[in-house]
């Protein structure tokens, strides 16, 4: 219910702005006697920070956690767990040109009309900087569920597209998506994606990007039929991630043109074990899982900020131009992979205590 | 939190199987003093009713809604609305034969491995016939919204994909959609849809779709970030839709490959009113309403039940084969374009009342 | 957050007027598999059922409650359970006289003022008829911690004072309660409780009355601070019925009066077993069951429907007077002991649920 | 549903321990435009903090609230206000005799079994330092509806009852309550309860107390039915404060002892306005509220912490005693009045939010 909160059991609730003193979260509902640390959050962090490469912003954020509450002697107690981030490169003075003026696909015009005030600093609350609590609470849950589900369990993120870019899925390497600065699964083709990304940058222009998400170790029956359907609280939770605008859950909008004998996932015994001979379903049938991997996608817009001179009203409703220059991402759904993958984290997590709730 | 309940202020909670004595659902949070009828609700009942065309199942329901609670001399009291719409043509006989083998493509499997029981009969909880009950729900949406936003308020889905067949969206006619059976806003595409889908039923196959919905009469400001977003409460009600799998806001999964410059739709004043030249964002900036249009699509895989033989497995674990007979939809997509219109409904109503919470 | 709902895993929500064709509810979130019939149910609901004695209401109700969903070869399925109650002995006409007037200690005046429109009819939702419903809901919740805790699990209320008549608490008597009209626990207070209430009775006046409440076979560790306290829960629960105006957990308000070595329970280890000396905390700390029987007790006002003519005002402000004849209890009392034994199961389950879920 | 948060609409979430770092809180949902400045909080926070009376706990706090998000150029800007208090006081090597003991009628033995692990610094966060974040969030109401109702509104609270000594409710003074140490609204009872409490101090021993809450300047119609009654949520949040026990509205518990004559608060037009001849009711019928003046009470219990020694058993099982020494308040009740008061303030918020939205 509460507008910044997410999940149902496990729960975490963010605050802060982009150029305030700090952001941050309070997780709740973690199980008890988890050993976490600050490096494990800090790992997830690193991930997601900016300024790491020439092709995420420049602002400089070394994005240092600090775990206030809920934890005792290195485990969680059960009760909130109170994290902290404070902003540092936060240079204010960039947004004095564009107080008045509403940045076209940036969320300054309907700020400004739902409350009737906005804090025009570096985007205030809109800002993808709040993401940065999201990826710690993320970092809990994962912690967490490798406890209650052993090592086996995963979650995976990569760029499988770059703007016009795709690339090989079947190429998938884990290790690869580790090293490149693109969170690319396929090295082939990280090349071409450098050279295009550069020529963007350089444009003064941006791109958009695909984001795909696995998941396993998972076992069957997480998800709650009707409306806390594991798919469409991940559609809720993927979707809530700033620039996001599209999301799908296996096939997804391929699933259209599939005829019903290639959609659905045939079941076979092999060897006394369940498989299933494909997954289109991407691991969720009637919103529970099925045992498989859990495969969900997302389309992350290219980020608004550009160059390029852009028609736009001010806050009188007069006509005028706009060029935002600050220091901005030329695709923000590079970083994006991280994120994704916290909110994957959370739902699932959720959704692991949801089902031990009413099944046990 | 409920696993059957949808929405915050506005809530409805569904009920009921398919081969149940009934299925229904309260609606909960409505505004006082909204004059409604059986009828208002069942004209939107009757859109969604089955058996209406050889396009789709069978099945003969009259689904006529009955409300119980919640309305006195023809009008809201702002107390629980408790509708019930009897199951009249159940044939439980035609699933004795399926009901120790899982449907590939249906949740039978995940449903057993989750509650350890299921109700086999036309799938029990899973079956789309849960979606009547959201139906009658949004019908009450859609008329509070008309009273609290005026006659300019207006929800209109259409089918835009048949499977492999699209249509042209510049020929969008929404006095077409009304008149032929798949929703379709072009009248060009028609008949070849037609022939499209006479042949893939009568090959025992199915085919996917994907619906827009365009909702138009709605002010800007509707949407509580970060995490009650209207496009995130959006994609988490469309996404509930029984066999949906992908969910787009705007431009949607093709945002990912346009530049900056063509995402992001530019503002301009015309004599005094605000405009924007394009509306890849779908209506919606930061998750919040920005006057414009809002546009969602979603596609709805094809129906599962298909007569061709799929090899599953049985309760025990053995390898079998499987066909479906029953009475099924070829494209499940069809009628579901006043289903996701009804959660349109719903969310929208939801949130108009949320933003009228905290901003008056 | 839903109006009409309560509870967090285990959630009932409740619909109906008490001069409609129906009332009843939603269960949601109950375990699967818990074996329940028809039967079980209608155990509590003829505890509650109106017209059995001269001390109730002479509305004859049979109260039969109907399961529509969410049972399957009579076990529970995890999916919604509806259940529909009808009204028979509605008789509306009795309500003629005071559509008009608002009735002192009702909720006429209040639901006039909120929702601009009222049911009139035998008070429409604000009727004490919505307990039934209620009271399917426990029947449920009390079935299913039989199964989940063992047989040792039992809530049992009781009246312990009637109007300005006392009982003696330590002649609690559980073979007593189910025998009497009054679900009086002390044998000897009988007598004089009957000529007492047939006097308030004859007078056309009513009393109030004190019900307590224990539980026990509950395991230590439910309940979750800060914000879902245990005792925080069945506060709310309880004073959720209607006429409740206070609530006790253990010493209650009394605990005031207690110095601290009195009030704090000592606890010691008798043969193994953690026992505690004293029960001033009715069997919760912090919030959370401490393993000890739990103590509730709430207050319920007197009928507010009283012969004596009353002063008041009518729709249009005038000034004028009431007596309300209709058939009421002299003392509603006597029947929120069922209710609030159904309230204390609905919280212990879903806290049950709750706990499981955090802690496994 | 969240254990930690507290509200629907107008929401705040706790966190943070008694001997950890800091506390504070999230305050989500406020409406927007609302000028608010640290010293509003401050002077609440000032009313609540120990060490200023002899009276009190000894523990230095200058609690001081830093606010770290939600507002810009000093006003609220409807996005989360994140505030913190940083620990300054706390020794915890005064708990470090007790680490391995269950302190009787604390929570100590409730968190350990139910975790599995516990903060026993200080009690962790079981302590009643958790209450200075609710202090904070319900300033933030008590602004927020001085604005929105204007400055009529006002919520005063004062100890009515400390431990064994009354005072005369008709002598209720509120520039009386502002200047004793035990926020006693009759003059004439202030000698003999600073004697009195000197005692307890002096013997080691610990007395408990009721405090009422006035509420007035609210409009008819806060207050949802049926579980969302304005009272069923104040039981909740009263409940939910450290060592209460009970919780009345209006005539509270003594409402058993009344004829249905005495309770029902006849109602008058006087020149056009309506009034009410008594307030047994407390200002609400039916869970909403009437316009008159809400009246509700709670009764704290003792404090636990007490010289004398106790029976009791460690974390092996073993019986043993306990003797609490640190620095403890001889009656927390005292200073519990601005924590009433801070949980009036966010249950009248939160329902003037949530009345909004449903009647506008």
């Amino acid at each position: 219910m509460s507008f910044n909160t997410f999940g149902k059991i496990f729960r975490f609730t963010t605050w802060g702005e982009s150029h305030g003193p700090a952001i941050g979260c309070i997780v709740d509902g973690c199980p008890p006697n988890i050993a976490i640390s600050q490096k494990d959050i800090q790992f997830d962090m690193n991930r997601r920070r900016p300024g790491k490469s020439k092709f995420t912003s420049q602002r400089k954020e070394s994005d240092k956690v600090e775990i206030l509450s809920g934890t005792f002697q290195g485990k969680t107690t059960g009760t909130p767990i109170s994290m902290i981030i404070y902003n540092e490169d936060a240079k204010s003075r960039d947004y004095e040109t564009i107080k008045n003026k509403f940045r076209p696909g940036h969320a300054d015009y309907s700020y400004f009309l739902k409350y009737g005030i906005r804090d025009y600093r570096g985007g205030g609350r809109q800002s993808a900087r709040e993401t940065a609590a999201r990826v710690a609470a993320g970092a809990i849950a994962r912690v967490a569920l490798k406890k209650l589900l052993g090592k086996r369990y995963k979650v995976t993120g990569a760029v499988i597209q770059l703007g016009l870019l795709g690339c090989k899925k079947d190429k998938w390497n884990e290790k690869e998506i580790r090293k490149n600065p693109f969170f690319c699964p396929d090295k082939e083709a990280i090349k071409l994606w450098e050279k295009y990304l550069l020529a963007v940058r350089k444009a003064g222009s941006s791109c958009g990007a695909v984001i795909e998400l696995r998941a396993s170790g998972i076992p069957s029956g997480l998800g709650a039929p009707i409306y806390s359907k594991l798919d469409s609280d991940l559609a809720s939770g993927l979707m809530s991630i700033n620039a996001v605008k599209g999301v799908n859950i296996g096939a997804g909008m391929n699933a259209a043109i599939l005829s019903g004998e290639e959609n659905s996932d045939e079941i076979i015994n092999i060897k006394g074990k369940t498989k299933f001979k494909s997954n289109k379903a991407g691991g969720i049938l009637g919103g529970i899982s099925s045992g498989q991997e859990i495969i969900a996608s997302f389309a992350v817009k290219p980020t608004s900020s550009i160059l390029s001179s852009r028609e736009t009203i001010n806050k009188k409703g007069k006509n005028t131009k706009i060029s935002v220059k600050g220091r901005h991402d030329p695709c923000v759904g590079i970083r994006a992979v991280p994120i994704g993958e916290a909110m994957m984290n959370c739902v699932l997590l959720d959704h692991y205590l949801l089902n031990r709730a009413q099944c046990g």
